[in-house]
């Protein structure tokens, strides 16, 4: 099953909107069969797997991440092949809460006389599973927030000056983030002021995510380094100038329009069940300060990832973290710490409000 | 060695002005003496390891952590008691740089006939002793930063609500971090605001380390709960009011004047000279942010101690730094991580400045 996770992670970020599965299929000690599953999310993990074992599956034991679908969607379903191919045995990680399955496929193999083990290593796909999870159980998607700053909680100096605090080793493992999600998104501050680019560079031919803004007023430039990229770019926003819709849309922009919440911003519960509904199971937000604390104050960050640099800047420096309004400290956010490591010069730690 | 160096730790904060060091002598590969300084900063560990070994000493190795001393202080010198009691070989890790000794110590063992190996676990030992070492190198103690901030770098709510943002294994080690200095040293805005003991509870009956308070016009109160404590208490200050200093004196508050520096303010530089001159090795600085600031603009800083707790408190609350008056990130003082690790519910990182 570890085998099979693996498998599964590779496909963090290049399945949505469906899980990322991995399978692997196991004759008398032997490995015959190894799948995942694939870009764009199809093929499924178990038919590649079954494909690359072909008669050798007839016996054999399966091991999957997730549940295997048990309905006709685009693909036949998977436990029906697995059954078809003469499988003796599945072992199953997690099952998946898709009303559609939701113990329907488990079902389907044990009816064919299969044996049907489930529940291992469980908690660790699930934790693999989260942003798919997320989005069955929650419909909204997954959301991991980056946070790059120097010892005292800075992202730049009075002047503006960002470039660089972290080192390289770090800048690399935020490429690599980006990857691994179906999105990354910024508040319209930070597309004002860094025109980031927001793709994933540096690690060869990859799927690109899709890059979400923020805006409520669409006051971001018509020409930028996003809407001149080739990247997938969706715009979020409320009351906005017909002019400005119609010159982003023009520029291939992807228009969504969102309800306000309070103070007539953007009801960020309501953005993110709406980025769930188009598929999206992994958001990696990058900030700027006042969304991160705006999805940190609704509860709406899942993981946390600090990159802490080895430098201070002082309180004239922009914070990572803008107002949040607390009033008293027993309202503040609490998260626990996951994992702490060395990244290069910096240090990378891990939280999640779990 | 390795042993000799954890003896010697036992002696961090208690033995200054001098080295905390430690002695083991091995006779055909049993222990027969070990030592280490004591509290006040005597017996030394040799004689106290010499004392231990008795007549077991003939024949047998010395392994010491600092080379041996060589002059008549309070004490006679270590050197020729190891000659005296007939050891053939003494390893040393690193020199004394004090210039009483300063390579003194080894002649005087190798002028015996005794043989001398030097430089064993060096570098454990100079960092062991990095505050004696500062002390006599540069004429100020050690200095150790404490930053106890959330994730977003702040100490208090908006309110001035800080208790407790860190969580009791984090605070715990903070009262043995006091321990292990000389001295624990804030700002006048934290004696003011705080009114802290800044005594080392929950460890028994240990020395406690001399409290050091900076303030300029000694705009401190003058009853407080460290005028009402036991523990030393030392207020560096500048111009200050006649009828205050003798309020503070009245209550045992032990008066440093210090010279101005740019502003007006204490000049930092010279008042940790001041530091070194009456035999501090090692001070621990617990903020407030302007301090903290200022220490660190000016290269003041060896170690930094960052509790991070897993909260978020947002930008209206108040900074673990103050202002730096940085113009350009390249100047931005940069840090070396050192450690990293988890203490209950917070993560402690420890950077150094070398």
């Amino acid at each position: 099953m570890a085998h099979a996770l693996a498998l599964a992670a590779r496909g963090l970020g290049r399945v949505w909107p469906n899980p990322a599965v991995g399978c692997v299929i196991v004759r008398d000690g032997v490995v015959v069969g190894r799948g995942f599953t694939a870009d764009g999310g199809r093929p499924h993990a178990e038919s590649q797997a079954l494909t690359q074992a072909g008669a050798a599956a007839r016996g054999a034991t399966a091991y999957v991440t997730l549940e295997p679908c048990a309905h006709h969607g685009q693909t036949p379903p998977c436990a029906q092949a697995l059954v078809d191919a003469g499988l003796t045995r599945v072992v199953v990680a997690a099952r998946d809460p898709d009303p559609r399955v939701n113990g329907g496929g488990l079902a389907m193999l044990r009816n064919a006389g299969i044996k049907v083990t489930g529940g291992v290593m469980e908690a660790e796909a699930r934790a693999l599973q989260a942003g798919f999870l997320s989005r069955v159980e929650h419909g909204r998607p997954f959301v991991t927030l980056k946070l790059a700053m120097t010892l005292d909680g800075r992202i730049a100096t009075a002047s503006g000056e960002s470039q660089w605090i972290t080192g390289p080793a770090a800048r690399a493992h935020v490429h690599a983030q980006r990857a691994r999600h179906d999105a990354v998104m910024v508040g319209a501050g930070t597309a004002r002021v860094d025109d980031p680019q927001l793709t994933v560079r540096g690690m060869g031919d990859v799927p690109q995510p899709v890059r979400i803004v923020l805006s409520r007023h669409l006051n971001v430039p018509v020409d930028s380094a996003m809407t001149r990229g080739a990247a997938p770019l969706w715009m979020l926003h409320g009351d906005a100038p017909q002019e400005r819709q119609a010159a982003l849309k023009a520029r291939n922009v992807t228009l969504i329009p969102c309800s306000a919440g309070p103070g007539g911003h953007i009801d960020l519960d309501a953005a993110l069940i709406e980025l769930g509904s188009r598929g999206l199971t992994r958001v990696y937000c990058e900030g700027g300060g006042t969304l991160a604390a705006a999805l940190l104050s609704q509860g709406l960050v899942d993981r946390l990832d600090c990159y802490t640099a080895g430098a201070v800047i002082g309180a004239e420096g922009t914070p990572g973290l803008g107002a949040m309004g607390l009033s008293a400290l027993a309202d503040a956010p609490r998260l626990r710490l996951t994992e702490a490591r060395r990244l290069g010069t910096d240090l990378l730690h891990s939280w999640t409000t779990e």
